[in-house]
């Protein structure tokens, strides 16, 4: 067991808690070989869960104790100071330990990236981290950042967002080469802030990165770049219109299928096709977001998760974490400097 | 007929030119009473047009002649320099002499927010026009303003888009005290920059205005608000990751009725109630963008508009002067400063 990935999860995080994330854990457990979870939290909660374990996984499943917990709406900076002891704390020291490769939590997302920083701290070069998610397009799916972390962005930063994002890119899909956009909201040269400019310019000059121009959000759906970069305060924007845009077509979809006879006729044998494609493409159902830039993986999971979604955060922790993403990035850096 | 709003339309803007802008102009003059179209362009291909139109409109259809065109990639300073007879800035200066209420132009955006700023002139208290679309939602549609003419905004130029966008929300759709929203990442006071959270101490300083706190970009869709105010990048964003959202929907949909015999059956009966969806709801087929702040109507059409869409941005054109919404954002501001 020694070459399996270790993973620690903030069991307590999450509108649902334990209830969600230990049987999450539990399905991949059985579902990937070299893998091992850290159940990180009030260990009463988690034991009693572990009872309805299934057999044969024992072995890939541990725990450790944490007894406080980061409430959701409680501010990043007194969860930090005050909570030596909480859940996303201790997950986060088990990485900086060695004892863990990455991180999953679906808790407060200030707290986990103000924990995260201080005890895994940044890479050098890196000035704070940054929120990165795939959206999915038309025919795959696209890596844009920042979400939210950071809400004003320096050139130097969307420059280390581009960076960042194309070595994920080529270590979780295996793309050779990703194309990197600027999102702006036209395509010439002369739109776009100061920061936006600059961050072209920088881009340009770096013949590691495989810069494509500027991008315009609609054509993230086109699959026209691999990675996408914009500060945090638009990144977070294109992906809520995004989710609202989906949630709304969904309702229209069940209204017309439900306003007349002929509707609700054709609804019967419809709708089971449509839902799968709002599964598919909803951004707001897609789960897990990487902060990129700490010397560890840390993934964010959406508060809101379900089992699948917490679940599918744990691939994505799994997926990095093999590939050591925080190292790579540190190597790209390293390799760009000299 | 000297009741009757006068819209000076720019024919030669837009990707098809006359040929869409001449038949729209006509299919408006039939379905509006008090109305009088001024087609503004070249005359030997409006006349050629005119051959084809319906009878008993004749009085309400008028031309008058522009020798240049603005091409959709030139550089709006230049045109404004070195196309004084441009069909745009024809259609401006019978706007600014009285012998119109509104112009309607497809034709580039930069070049006829550039020639309506220096013609018509901004309202006293007003810095720069902005750019107001409705975009649709779950029960009908929210205003959201700026959506690309000022990509940064200061506090100040925000608290002008709320008071400009309540005024239109009141006259054009009679409520009497509008919803107004400022877009942010979060409902949280801590969320924001700076401009963001000072344009929100305003807002809550004037009790004029409805003003009802942040809101987040999905909630736009669920008509959480009827006005919400952005910087121009971010709202240009929210509408191009929106339009490009829907444009996937629709594709995915198109193709899971056509990957199986299934599929295919379902879909015969399924996607005409769908199209009727994708067409309500698609931000980029709604037409029509108000530049607001300006001393006359002017409404930007899409430059890929049909005719159906530019019909639509004339119907705009309509509503608002026929409120004069100029005068009355005008009034709305003389009030606040007193």
């Amino acid at each position: 067991l020694s070459n399996a990935i270790r993973i620690a999860i903030d069991v307590m995080g999450g509108d649902y808690g334990p209830q969600v994330t230990v049987p999450a854990a539990l399905q991949i457990a059985s579902e990937v070989s070299a893998i091992e979870l850290i159940l990180v939290g009030d260990l009463a909660q988690i034991d009693s869960l572990l009872k309805s374990a299934p057999s044969g996984i024992s072995h890939k499943v541990s725990t450790h104790a944490a007894t406080q917990v980061v409430y959701m709406d409680e501010k990043p900076s007194s969860a930090l100071r005050s909570k030596r002891d909480s859940s996303i704390h201790v997950a986060m020291q088990l990485v900086r330990e060695g004892a863990a490769h990455a991180v999953v939590s679906a808790g407060n997302s200030g707290a986990v990236m103000a924990i995260g920083r201080h005890i895994l701290k940044m890479l050098p070069g890196i000035d704070r981290p940054a929120m990165c998610a795939q959206i999915p397009d038309r025919h795959s799916h696209c890596y844009v950042l920042d979400l939210g972390a950071n809400i004003d962005c320096s050139s130097e930063q969307l420059y280390q967002y581009a960076i960042m994002g194309s070595v994920v890119a080529t270590a979780v899909d295996k793309i050779a080469s990703p194309r990197v956009g600027l999102l702006n909201i036209g395509e010439e040269d002369i739109k776009g802030n100061e920061q936006i400019k600059l961050a072209a310019r920088l881009l340009e000059e770096n013949k590691r990165i495989n810069y494509i121009g500027y991008i315009e959000a609609d054509k993230i759906y086109e699959h026209a770049a691999d990675v996408v970069v914009c500060d945090g305060f638009v990144g977070n924007t294109v992906l809520k219109a995004s989710e609202g845009v989906a949630r709304l077509i969904e309702n229209k979809i069940k209204d017309i299928f439900s306003e007349s006879l002929y509707g609700r006729v054709i609804g019967v044998f419809a709708l089971p096709l449509l839902r799968k494609i709002c599964t598919q493409i909803d951004p707001g159902k897609l789960n897990g977001a990487s902060l990129l830039g700490l010397q560890g993986c840390v993934i964010k999971s959406h508060g809101g998760a379900d089992l699948a979604s917490f679940a599918s955060a744990i691939r994505m922790a799994h997926a990095e974490a093999y590939k050591d993403v925080p190292q790579l990035i540190n190597q790209q850096l390293a390799i760009m400097h000299h």
